[in-house]
C-alpha cells in the first residue's frame, strides 16, 4: 500500500541549526535531520551550509539517500556554522529541480538561504504584482516570491529580521520559514500556526536548531525546547537567541488537524502532545461514536495502527497485527508495476490470514481519499476470511480543497465530496464506516487555545479563499497570452 | 536499528514456477516472489528463465530494486514458462559476484540452474575431494558442489530426478534446493526439514510454484497447496506434479526454530502454522515463564512486535506502539553513519515518549546477540523515562554456532556465550531478563511430529557438526599451500 | 593530454530549432545537435521544448550522454514545434544547477526559454543596479540578467522583438542569443559578433535552425543558410522568418580568433571560412614566420592537427601521425589519477616512437597556457628519441584576460604574460619556439569586413575593459557586507 | 562511425605485473594498463589482485572506466604484490558476467587467477570430454576450460609451470595466457605466436609487466624488452624471471596480420615494428598496386588514418585531414539513436568539405565488412561534393571465418564474401577499388621468420580448422538434448 497511490501529501520538511562552537559537523545534522523528516516529503531535498556568511549547498530531485550519496555528502563544507535544509513533496505537473528547497537569493545585500513548508493563499497575487513589475520566476515555488518581499523589505530595513517582519504583513496562508543570512538564522511561523515549527537547544548550549517537527532535533541529539508561537519571529545569531513577537496573538492558532492524524511522525511532539497519544485518542473517540460487536481491531500500517490501539483499548475489542507490509519496495517497483495484475497489491501489503479468519473485524484507517485503496484492502480481508469489515476512519470525510499545504486532490476525485456515508460505505464493500465527528477532531489536542483548520472537512476556512488560481506557467495555455509582445 | 546491525541473518530464499499454459510473464512473477522474499537476503539476487529448454537470466550484487531496475526486467525473457529466483546474503568475506544465484551449471547433457537455500554440513569433504580429481570452483558457496555432484550423477542416472536422489545420498545438513532443467522443475528439501519449502499452484490449473515462504505464493497470486515433506522431491513438467518420497521419514524433522521466531514474514504459513501465531504464543509463554510487575508491554520493530502481543495478552499489561522505525533509512545511510557519533542510533529509532514516562515496561525482543544494541536500546527507554525495564526475549539464550544456514557469529562474541542471566542483564542494563526456555519453544508450532533443531541453543545437532573447516579459498594464508606446484 | 588540463574553455554553445511541420521530433533534433556542440561545454546541458506554448524540457550537471539517458530522452514532449539546447563550460566556483541553460523565465506575459553564449562586460553594474531594485538571482550566470531586461522591457514594448532590441541597447559583451517565446523563436547576435551564430533551413522547407556552429546544422540535416550578422535579430514564427538590422553595422565586427585557432569544430564554417582551412592557414604562415630544418611535422591531437598539416604543406617537411591519445580516458579516470603518477601523463598521450626517433621534429600545437603541458609533451618527445624538437604555437602569446567569454586562467598563471620568447622556450625545454604574429592572425579569415578581437594578446578590446568586478555571491566574503541587514 | 557498427573485433586484451619491492600500487598499475588495452575489448573488463597469495579483485560488464568508479578502485587492495587485468569483447550472445576475466580457480593447490586473449580451436571437444568426465562450466568461455585443465595437471605436475606446459599439449589454436598462482606470475603465447605478448621491466629492476601490447607497458612507465616468444612459457617470481621454451620453434610463426592492420594501438611495437609502421607500409603498398589520378588522399579515422599517410607519400597525392569524428559519442547514444533517421550517420562522422569539394579523392580504410558503412561514407563524400571517391583498402577481401580469436560476422554477410571486385565497387558506390594484395600482407612486418596467418582471405589456416562447433549453452535447442536425464 504504498504511499503514493492513496494518501493525502503535506508538502515539505524545514530545518535549521546554529552551532556557535563549530564542534557539530552541520552537513551531518542537516543530512540526520532530513532523514528524521523524510516522511514530510519525498520528491526532492536539499542542505545549504553558511560557512564564514559564504553559503553552499547542493539539492536535487529523490530521497535524501539518493541526492546525498556519500560523496556528496563528503564534499560539502566542513566548516560551517549554520546550515539548513528542506524536503519537498511536489504535484506531478511541478517537479522540475527549479523548485527545490533550499532557495538561495543572491543579491549583493547578502546571500538568503530559504526554506518554506506550507502554501500561500495571496502567492498567486503577490506573484502577478511582482511579475508586472519585472520579476522573473524560475519555478512555481511560493517561495520565489517570498524571496522577492524579503529582498525588496530589506533595502530599506534596518535588519533583515526586520525585513521578515514586513514580509508578514504581505503574505497570508500558512508558512513556516527558515531563513539563513550570512550571519543570522531566522524561524518564523504564520501568525495561523498552520504548520508545525519547533525550537530545540544543542548540546553543552552551543546553540539553536529549528525543525518541523521534534523528531529531528532527536535525530541530532538536541533537546526539545518547545513550539515557535504562531505569528513569531525568532532569530539566532553569535549573540544568541532573541524572539519577536509583533505578529503574535493576532489570529486564532487553527492548526492542521492533519498534522495529528496523518502528517506527522507518532514520536513528535506537537504544541504538548505526543503525536501518537492524539491518534490513540482519536481511536477511543471513534470507538464512542461508532461502537461495533467485533473481534478484532487492525490498523492499516503504518498510519492507522495507533487510532486501531486506541479503538482497542475504549471497546475492548482485542488489538491484533493484522498486515504486514513489504519494506523493499521502492519507487522503481511502483513503476514496474504499471505492466502488472491488479493482484499485485498483495506484493505491498499482505494479510495475516489466522487473525481475520472467520473473524468480525474492526479496520482502522486515517483517511479515504479515492476510496478505491479502501476498497482493495477491504476485499484482501474478505478473501483472508474476515467475517466482517467495519471500517473506522480516525477523521471526518473529505469534501473540500486545501489551500494551506496539503495536496489534496480535485473535489470530483474525493469519493466523499458528493456522497453521504452509506454510499461510500457501499462503494468500498465494507459492512459499516464510521468516520470522526468534527467535535472530536476539536478535542484531538490538549492545549489551551490551539484550535484547528477543518476546512477541507468543512469548507469553512480561517483565512479567506484565494480570489485567484495562481498562474501555472507549466501548463499555460497558449490562447490564454493575449499579449501581442508574445 | 537496522537488521545488519545487530540480528542474526537468514543465508538465502528460493523460488521456481511451472506455467504450462504461457499466460503469466514468468519474469514479473520470479520479480515479485522475490520482492516478497526480500528479508531472507539481502546481498545479492537473480532470475533465471527457461524458454524452450534455453536458459537465460541476470544476476548481481544488491537489492532486488537495484538488480532488476525497469530496463533490466523489461529485456528479459518474455516467452519463458520457467523460472527460478534467488535472493541470498552473504557473509562480508565473500560477498562476491561469483557467489550470487541461481548458479547456472552449462553442460552438454542440459543446462541446469540451481537455487539453495541452507548449508551442507559435509560440503569442505565434498569439495576437497571433488577438487583433488580436479573439480575447479568459482565461488565459495555450497551449491557448486551440488552442481558438481548433480552434473556427475546425472551421466549415469536415468533422469535428473534420480540425479537428484542420489546426490541426496551424499550431502548432509540443510538444504532446499529449486532446480531448472531444459524440461523439467524440481523442489528438494532435506531429510531433516531444516529450512522451510512450499508448493503452491498457479490460478487456472495452469502449473505449480515453489517458495521458501508462502509470502511469496500470495505475491504471484498462487495457492498455497502444502510444504515440501522433509526429504521429498517434487518434480514439475509438461506431465504435471510428480512426489518422490525415498528419502523421506528417514530423519526426525527439525526444523530451524529461528524460522518461526525471527527469518519467516509473519503472513507466511510454515507447517500448518502462521508464522506470527507462533510468535504470539512464544509472548504468552515468556509471560508465564517470566511475570513482571509492569505498565506496558513494548516490541523492539519489527520482529518483536508479535510476541509483545503475545506477552500483552497473556499478562493482561496494556500492549503499546513503544518506538518508531525510520523507514527511509538504506544501506548508503549506514555507510555514512560510521562517521556519525553513536547518538546517532535515534535516526533509525526513536522512542514514543509519551508511552514510557514513568512507566514500567515490559520491552520484548526476538534475541540478543552480541548484547549492544539491546543495550543502546534499553538506553533510549530510560532516557524517554521509563522507570523498570524489563527484557523479555522470545527465544533461549545464543551459545552455540549454527552449521545449517544461519550467520551466528563466532561464540566469543555472543553475549550469552559464557555468561548466566544475571551478567547479561546486567551487561545490556536491564532491570530483569527473561529468555525462553527450550521446553516452551519446542512447543512453537502445533504440527504432530514437528520437531527443533535447537543446536543453537544446547550445543547438540540433529546432524553431526563438520570435521573439518571448509577450506576458504578467500582469505587462504599463503603458508598453508605447502604444495611445490603452487 | 585531457582539455581540461591545459586548454582555454569555451563557454558555451547554443541551439534552436522550429519546425512548422512537426514532422521532425524535436528532443531528438535538440539532442543530436548538443552531440555536435558538445566540445563548446561539457559541464551542463539541457533542452527545452514548445509544446503549443507550454515550455518543458530538463537539464543537469554532465555530458549530454550523461543528462540525457535514454529514459529522459524518451520521455520528453514528442509534440513540440519549437526547441532550444544549450552546453555549458562552468568555472570551477560556479559549478552548481541554478547556472545550467536554457534558462526558463516564468512570467505571466509567457515563458522564456534563454540560450546565451558570451560574456556581458557590463553585467556587474547591469545587475548591481537590479538588485538595488529588488531582483534577486538564483545563479552566477550573466543570462539571468538578460531574462530580467527582457521581461521588464517587455512591460512596454509591442513585441518580444522590440523588448529583445530594448535589451540590446543595455547589455555590452559578447553574447549569442537563441530566445524562445510561447510563438516565436529568436536568434541574437551581439553587435562585434564576438562569438559565431548561424541560420540553417530545414528540409522540405519546414523551419529553421540556429547553431553556434554549422556542424549542429549538419547533424540534422538541415541545410547552412549563413551566418546570422552582428548586431542582428532573427526572427521565426509561424509567418516564416524575419530580420530585424537595427543594431547592424553600428561596430567594428570582431570574432574573436581562437574561434577559428581553437574552440570551433574543423567541419564548421564561420563566416565563410572552413574552421579547418584557417588552421592550415595559420600553420602555413608558421611556417613563413619560422622556418627551421626539421624531418618531420607532427600536430598534438587534436587540435593541432591541421596546422601541422598546414606547415608541413608550406616548409616541404613531411607530415607524421605522432601521437596517439586514448579515447578512453573520461572525467573519472583524471579524477582517480591524481593519485598516479607524473608519468601517468603517457595514459593518455602516447608516441609514436619510430616517427620521432633521431628525427629534428616540429611539433605543433595552437597555444601555451601554462606551459607545464606543454613541457612534459616536448619531454615525452626526447624520451622517445627525438634528436630536436622546434615548437610552432598557431597564435601569438596570451598575455591579458578576456572578458567575452573564453576562461583564461589568471594572468600571474600565463606562462607567456611577462615573459619572452626565449624565457618561455628554455621553460617548456624545446629547441625552438615560435609564435603566430597578429598580422598572420588577422589574415586568417579570407571575408571582407571581418576583423577580429586579440585582446588576449595585445590588451587591447574591442569594448570598454569591465569597471567593476562581478559580485560574487558564491565567495563572498562576510566582511564585505557592511549592511546592518545582514 | 561507431567500431561496434562496422568493423571486427578483437577479442581480449591482458595483463599482468609482479613488483616484488611493492613501490608500485598494483591496483593503479592494472588499471592504467587497462586502459591502455581497452581497445582490444570494451565488453567487459576485471582486475585480481595477489596479496601474499591471497586472491582478490573486482570484475563487471562495461568499460574500464564504468566498472572501476573511484570508489570500486579505491576499496581493492593496496598491498598487493601482483596483479592481472582483462579486457574483453564478447559476441552479443554470451555477454553474461560469468564470462568476464580473470577468470579465478578456487583450488586447494592453491587459487589461480587466468587471463585468455585468443580462441582455441579444440576447445569443444575439451570442453565435451571434460563435461562426460563430470566437470561444470559457468559460462561460454575457452578459458574454463584452460582453468580445467591446468587445474588436473597440476593435481600431477611437480610445479604450476609443468602444469601449464602439460595444458600447452593438450589445447590448440590461439592463446595468450597470464596466470597468477599464489606466488607467481605466468605468461604464455601460443606455439604460431598469434595473438601479440611483450614483456616488460620496471623500473628500479623491481619487478616484471606482460601485456599484449606494448601500449599498456608505456601506461605504466615499464621498459620494453621483448616479445614473448611463440609457444615459451615466461615465469617471475621472487627469484626473478625464467623462460621455459620446450614448445618453441614447434611451429611456424603465423601471427594474425589483422594486429597489425587493425586492432593494435598504433604507438605499440609488435614483432620490431611499429604497428603505425606496417600501416604506413600498408599505403604504400597500395599506391604502388592501385595507382590512381587523384587530388587528395584521405583516411578514415581512427584506423584508415596511417594507411592514407603511406598512400599518400608513395603516391605524391597530398594527404588531407578530410573527416571529424564525434567523440562524445558512448553506447548510450547508438542506442537511443536506433529510432532516429539514417541521416544521424552525421552526427558521428561528419566531412569536411573544403577538402573534398570538386575534388577527386582517394579513400583509405582498414577494410570493408559488410559494406553498409562504406556505402554510406562515400555517399558522405559525394554530398560533401567529391568528384570521385576512389576507395583503397589496407587489407585482402575478407572471406572467410577466422578460428582463433576475431570476431567476423558470418560469412554470408561478408560484403566479399561471394563477389569479386567490380561487384563490391558497384556495391558500395566507388569509382574504383583496391584491395592489398596477399603478397604485400606478407611484407608488412620487416622481422624474420614471420609469418602471417591469412586465413579470412585464403581460407587456408595454419592450424586445422575445428572438426565440431562449440556446443552453445546459451542457445541449445531444446531438440538437441536427447538423453532421457534432462
Amino acid at each position: 500500500m504504498n504511499k503514493e497511490e492513496y494518501k493525502l501529501h503535506e508538502e515539505c520538511g524545514v530545518f535549521g541549526v546554529y552551532d556557535r562552537s563549530g564542534e557539530t559537523d552541520m552537513a551531518s545534522a542537516a543530512h540526520a535531520a532530513l532523514y528524521a523528516l523524510q516522511h514530510r516529503g519525498q520528491e526532492s531535498c536539499g542542505i545549504t551550509l553558511n560557512t564564514d556568511g559564504v553559503i553552499t549547498g547542493h539539492k536535487g530531485l529523490g530521497l535524501v539517500s539518493e541526492v546525498f550519496p556519500p560523496e556528496v555528502l563528503g564534499g560539502l563544507s566542513s566548516e560551517a556554522k549554520m546550515a539548513c535544509g528542506h524536503v519537498r513533496y511536489a504535484t506531478s505537473g511541478s517537479r522540475i529541480v527549479e523548485n527545490a528547497q533550499p532557495l538561495v537569493v543572491r543579491h549583493c545585500n547578502g546571500t538568503l538561504s530559504i526554506c518554506h513548508n506550507g502554501n500561500l493563499t495571496n502567492a498567486p497575487s503577490l506573484r502577478r504584482r511582482l511579475e508586472l513589475n519585472g520579476s522573473i520566476f524560475h519555478g512555481s515555488s511560493d517561495t520565489e516570491v517570498i524571496g522577492y518581499l524579503l529582498t525588496q523589505n530589506r533595502l530599506t530595513a534596518n535588519s533583515i529580521e526586520d525585513a521578515v517582519s514586513m514580509t508578514m504583513h504581505q503574505i497570508e496562508g500558512a508558512y513556516c520559514l527558515i531563513i539563513m543570512s550570512p550571519t543570522k538564522l531566522i524561524a518564523v511561523r504564520d501568525p495561523h500556526g498552520f504548520r508545525p515549527l519547533c525550537i530545540g537547544k544543542l548540546a553543552g548550549d552551543n546553540g539553536y536548531a529549528f525543525a518541523s517537527e521534534s523528531c529531528a532535533l532527536d535525530a541530532i541529539g538536541a533537546e526539545f525546547v518547545r513550539d515557535v508561537r504562531p505569528g513569531e519571529i525568532v532569530v539566532v545569531d553569535r549573540d544568541g537567541i532573541r524572539y519577536r513577537t509583533e505578529h503574535c496573538n493576532q489570529k486564532k492558532h487553527t492548526m492542521c488537524v492533519f498534522e495529528y492524524i496523518y502528517f506527522a511522525r507518532p514520536d513528535s511532539v506537537i504544541e504538548g502532545t505526543v503525536v501518537q497519544d492524539a491518534r490513540i485518542r482519536a481511536g477511543k473517540f471513534l470507538a464512542k461514536e461508532h461502537p461495533v460487536e467485533a473481534d478484532v481491531v487492525i490498523g492499516v500500517p503504518d498510519s492507522g495502527l495507533a487510532a486501531a490501539v486506541g479503538y482497542s483499548k475504549e471497546s475492548g475489542i482485542p488489538y491484533e497485527l493484522g498486515f504486514i507490509k513489504n519494506k523493499y519496495i521502492g519507487r522503481t517497483f511502483i513503476q514496474g508495476s504499471q505492466k502488472q495484475r491488479e493482484s499485485s497489491v498483495r506484493i505491498k501489503l499482505n494479510v495475516i490470514s489466522s487473525v481475520v479468519k472467520d473473524k468480525r473485524v474492526v479496520l482502522v484507517d486515517d483517511s479515504i481519499v479515492r476510496g478505491t485503496t479502501s476498497a482493495r484492502i477491504i476485499k484482501l480481508l474478505r478473501e483472508a476470511g474476515a467475517k466482517e469489515v467495519h471500517f473506522m476512519i480516525s477523521a471526518p470525510p473529505f469534501k473540500h480543497p486545501c489551500y494551506f499545504g496539503t495536496d489534496i486532490p480535485d473535489s470530483d476525485l474525493l469519493v466523499a465530496h458528493d456522497r453521504d456515508v452509506n454510499e461510500i460505505c457501499r462503494i468500498i464493500g465494507a459492512d459499516s464506516l464510521g468516520y470522526l465527528s468534527i467535535e472530536h477532531v476539536k478535542q484531538l489536542a490538549v492545549k489551551e487555545g490551539l484550535d484547528f483548520c477543518v476546512g477541507c472537512f468543512t469548507g469553512e476556512y480561517p483565512v479567506a479563499e484565494p480570489k485567484e488560481q495562481m498562474f501555472d506557467p507549466y501548463s499555460q495555455p497558449l490562447s490564454l497570452s493575449g499579449k501581442k509582445s508574445i
